[in-house]
């Protein structure tokens, strides 16, 4: 699929409505009428072969009929039909389509082959489809879906993989006060995904915000990549669905589509910097405050309160979500001392009492945030930053009310509402508890776009959302990021997976995953196998001693019952009598038709000499949508029942990366030594990290890939127990 | 305090209000307009000495001015004057007081002696007090509050400890649709607490739920014996704040109270069942539920959606939640696969597609719940059960909504209600996803208690609850536990602190330890201090060989560093040799004044002769409210960086709480035996938890302990490591 501009989607100078109808019950009628009373201002015709004119529209019986050129088609017909339209869609030279018909991949059998059909037409013809099986596309210049109302317009963007989520929240979003950029429904992702239009809404003026409700990502490499850039201009929040069992049942029935781990979406959401919403509520609340409140410069609020319990659970919902309080400098702390009554609280957060009128929040306000002419604003906060590095301004700012005798709500709103125009760059959101008394004031916040909550526990979870999108601007795009990849033998490991799947084994052995490891250069004991006598006696000085040796054969699993081992061989002659030794065992005691390839000779490590030894376990699991996930955690055999593990994808796995996966796990603070220990060498750990990840990449065909114990030194590491598993 | 039944707080046959006014703008006349306008039927006295007339009541000019008996006193005059009032009523006989007077322990200094004083008297005089500092109280007989609404009336009692949280809790619910049995603010709690009016609620007719608001409890114990009882009857939610570090700071700068722990708190809630809402939109919506749904026989759900992404929404909720999925016996899912269109899905969550009409769900819940006459209902579900013992009815149901073309919501709302009569007890919420489309819909269901919530995941936050209060009622009440005590001789253990005091020291030594562990029966190495050479000769044998040596001293902290250790004593002579070496090293190298208590002989364990040797943690710390909480987990020199430990109250610790305490660590899992290891001698750890609970309990003074490690072994376990702290 060629990249293009989607620009003739958000504003085409011509649409086609291919099965326009007359008849006010079908979706061919309900489009028409959506596009005309949208106000577009282009050229629309509808087609269908048995109309004259419909809505007013002069009516042709196909799109070849059409004289002049046209944008966009939207296809209405039912599914048989669909492939044959599209190839007079093709000759007509149309650019775009939105395919609202249903009965494609999602229905299985004859749908999917009629998915694949279409989809070739178009990637042929250079034209770029929207759907099959969704309900269409609004932009702020025309409505071409068969929604029943037309939502507000505004500045966040919202994209459904789901048509009926999307006709639920728009009707939801009614109630209130943000509007949409484009309203645009996925269906089943032929051919356009949520990556072609974030791409295009990345640049477009009129988006602030972009929402997206998804079962599933198709395209993850070009996800990781094309977001990653995104998030740096402006916030990307995903309801990512299917997360459960029961729910990746309920995905798969429903659009056909495979979904992918949800470890490996949350792992992708961090990497891209996309902000995650748990539940339809949270992307709301989120594509608000983005929409209309600026973002904190810094991590230091302040909670405003006329209550003790209120602020006290304002508080706890804070430091819930890891926001910071503000410390006041002296001077702020003396003027609210002096000017609010005894029983006020002056620390943050601030509890300005039961008797607060509008004025005393008014006092508050202006104090907090200097605003108060007998401030000299400059001067005072220059000393205090130097003088006080903990004390500040703070950078946003909560107000709970809970109406009481003097509260006067409306009047405490009209007063935020102003004191918010003078301080701009703060984020402003406000929690008045109630119902019937607190309405007016709460509404009078809303509509003028300060978000208003009844509980401060929402009011936390959005400032949170807005802090941790700051940090997520700052990651380095993921485009500009190029691995320094190490010097390998490529070759040789091809050879090798060329062996064992001659083989016909998936499971690597020993001697094999020594040799891959050296190639990579991850350290791993000396080993070579040997297949005589005499070859063990030559081979052997080359490992150095003492060393063991072990029987090789995919049939004998358990070596030692065999006979298989025998450790601690001292010279070159012990190393011969070994390998006739192990023969006469295993052919006594192994399995009949064992296959012996030879006897595996091998470094013995003295790790009782190392002065620390820590068990490491490292491995590597493929997700189907954003590929190899590499995993480092505490190791040994208890490693499955300590669970202290940590994973990352190894798309643009980073040294940086490499170290903060790592940093992710207790083990970590071992590794750092405790208790007067030494240090291991942690720079060690990571470079296997880094060489393992471009094992992996380099090798799609690995599918698995273990070592545990991966031993940490004070100098070195050293991978023990290996095991590669390759496609069979 | 004695308790007593708190019955003419809720049913008084007369109430004076003392500080009645006739000022508009007074709380004095607020309160009297409040009960007025309440309805109340019984005798009402203002209390004024300048008014002769109050909104039509007589005013007197004290309460002993009035003849008749008084139950209740309200009083809201200024709080200097309040201690006087106080004599009289109690000259007057009257039952109970509520104080809405501010101006006490919340203000500090003054305040705090004449909140001694006001308890102190009632207390004297036998009345009960509500507050002060408060709302005031409003039952479904009056309202003696001064609210500037009277809330609906309903079956959930409600309770807070802070009056502006009351406030606004109340207005919010004026727009909900349920209501209240009672209202309590209980303010500084100079008397009665929330523990005395759960007592009361308990068994309240009048009252399904008990919701309550509470920044600390003052009455540890008895919450816990007392809430143990109650939530086997009814359910109670509490909205615990003070939680963070800000929180806390909030709330004891506000109540003057000293905020325990949160994990003490947790735990006091799961041991007595209370369900913790974490913010105010929980607190209503539990509430909700309770008062109008029933309990689930059975944590098994079906969710019915007419759309794919909002039934995966759900599906992940749920999981989330925990809650699990009926599967559907095979003759239901024949018929659903028989009548519903090819596209829907007939599992768990039901698909019912989107052009799905009121009809079709009509058919979905008719044939799911058996309603349809088609089914004979007992033979066919008694013929499931044995043999298809995994597939059933649900016990419950969320219906998903999410309006589209041919929907009908407010139909579909109809339906709903109608089925939920067919099956009273089959709980039922829903979430129709919308705004304006719903709206209708969505009310009449609220309106005749069916939740309906715009989004699923709050359907699912609801019936989780619900499915956790029928675990919390299947607990054994606390009360009815009789912990069997190890019989012990505590009168040794009283004189080891009464030397250890003497001597000036909080932390006792090694050989002290090893003392008191012995008299609990807690294994420990033998252990015993020696004063001579000959009492090291003569001792040693009752120690058995081999043993270690080491020299008891406060002053000497790293006895191997200045020669204060000897290991692997054989023998009589060499312990009688070991203790005059010892003794010149340590005067050569220890501190110049170190007190020199003696040599201590321990017991040497050869753990490396043991099959398998575990390293656990167990400790105790103490929580100011509900006592000593005991602490057990994977241990060794790690302890610290693995936290892998949980946590228990010991009031009333069971063999089956340590049972339960230990399978929450990781390290359970090891000491069971895992790759074919012998299991741990668990049973000797439970015994330890058993009588270090016993001992914290039996000396109160004990205010840490430490074991770390207690090794584990395949038979027995060994405390090595013990250090115990005491008050100073």
């Amino acid at each position: 699929m060629a990249e293009s501009d989607l620009g003739y989607f958000f504003n085409p100078d011509s649409i086609a409505v291919i099965g326009a109808s007359a008849n006010e019950t079908k979706i061919g009628n309900s489009v028409v009428k959506n596009i005309k009373n949208s106000g577009y201002k282009g050229k629309l015709y509808p087609i269908n072969p048995s109309a004259s004119e419909i809505l007013g529209y002069k009516c042709y019986k196909s799109v070849l009929d059409v004289k002049e050129d046209i944008d966009i088609g939207v296809i209405v017909i039912p599914a048989k039909y669909v492939v044959n339209v599209v190839k007079e869609c093709a000759q007509k030279k149309i650019k775009g389509l939105i395919v609202i018909t249903a009965g494609f991949k999602e229905v299985g059998g004859d749908g999917v082959e009629r998915e694949l059909e279409l989809a070739k037409i178009c990637s042929e013809n250079n034209i770029r489809v929207l759907g099959p099986n969704c309900l269409g596309f609004m932009g702020l210049n025309y409505n071409a879906t068969f929604a029943a109302d037309q939502p507000k317009k505004g500045n966040i963007a919202i994209i459904s993989q789901s048509g009926a989520m999307l006709t639920g929240m728009l009707d939801y979003s009614m109630g209130r006060t943000f509007g949409f950029s484009c309203c645009i429904s996925l269906g089943n992702k032929a051919d356009l995904t949520l990556v072609d239009f974030l791409k295009y809404l990345a640049d477009d003026d009129n988006t602030k915000v972009i929402l997206a409700y998804l079962e599933n990502v198709i395209d993850g490499d070009r996800f990781l990549e094309v977001v990653s850039e995104i998030t740096r201009e402006k916030p990307v929040v995903i309801l990512k669905s299917g997360i459960s069992e029961q729910g990746a049942k309920a995905a798969s029935s429903h659009t056909g589509a495979l979904a992918g781990s949800d470890r490996a979406y949350d792992l992708s959401f961090e990497k891209t910097g996309v902000i995650r919403a748990k539940t339809i509520e949270d992307l709301f609340d989120f594509g608000e405050i983005f929409a209309f409140q600026p973002l904190p410069k810094k991590n230091s609020f302040v909670i405003i309160s006329n209550a003790g319990g209120p602020g006290i659970v304002a508080a706890d919902a804070f430091s819930r979500e890891g926001l910071k309080f503000a410390k006041f400098p002296e001077d702020i702390l003396h003027k609210l001392r002096k000017n609010l009554p005894a029983e006020a609280s002056i620390f943050n957060p601030v509890d300005i009492v039961g008797d607060a009128t509008p004025e005393r929040y008014r006092f508050a306000l202006n104090t907090i945030f200097r605003l108060d002419s007998n401030f000299d604003k400059n001067t005072i906060s220059k000393s205090t930053k130097e003088d006080m590095p903990n004390q500040e301004t703070p950078n946003g700012c909560c107000l709970i009310l809970a109406p009481q005798a003097l509260t006067r709500p409306t009047d405490v709103a009209s007063l935020v509402l102003e004191t918010s125009k003078k301080i701009p760059d703060i984020p402003m959101v406000c929690s008045f508890i109630g119902g019937k008394n607190i309405a007016e004031g709460q509404k009078l916040l809303n509509d003028n776009h300060i978000p208003c909550y009844y509980f401060p526990s929402r009011a936390a979870q959005t400032l949170k959302v807005l802090v941790k999108y700051c940090e997520n601007k700052k990651r380095q795009s993921l485009k500009s990021i190029n691995i320094k990849k190490f010097n390998v033998n490529k070759n040789r490991v091809n050879e090798i997976f060329e062996e064992v799947r001659e083989d016909n084994r998936s499971v690597l052995l020993s001697y094999e995953n020594n040799e891959i490891f050296q190639i990579y250069g991850i350290p791993s004991p000396k080993s070579k196998i040997v297949r005589s006598p005499i070859q063990a006696f030559d081979i052997s000085n080359d490992i150095g001693f003492p060393l063991v040796a072990k029987v090789v054969s995919p049939q004998i699993l358990h070596k030692t019952d065999v006979g298989g081992v025998l450790l601690n061989i001292l010279d070159q002659k012990q190393a011969r009598e070994a390998y006739t030794q192990i023969m006469i065992k295993v052919k006594k005691f192994g399995p009949r038709n064992a296959k012996i390839y030879g006897i595996e000779i091998q470094e013995m490590i003295d790790f009782k000499a190392q002065p620390k030894v820590s068990e490491l376990i490292l491995g590597m699991s493929k997700d189907p949508t954003f590929g190899p996930m590499i995993m480092v955690g505490t190791g040994g055999i208890y490693a499955n029942f300590i669970k202290d593990v940590a994973f990352s994808l190894t798309y643009k796995f980073t040294r940086e990366d490499a170290v903060n996966l790592l940093s992710q796990t207790k083990i970590f603070a071992l590794l750092q030594g405790v208790r007067g220990e030494p240090p291991s060498d942690i720079d060690a750990v990571i470079d296997v990290l880094l060489k393992l990840s471009q094992l992996v990449n380099d090798f799609p065909e690995i599918v698995e890939l273990d070592i545990n114990p991966l031993l940490s030194f004070v100098k070195e590491c050293s991978a023990v127990d290996i095991k590669i598993t390759i496609k069979s």
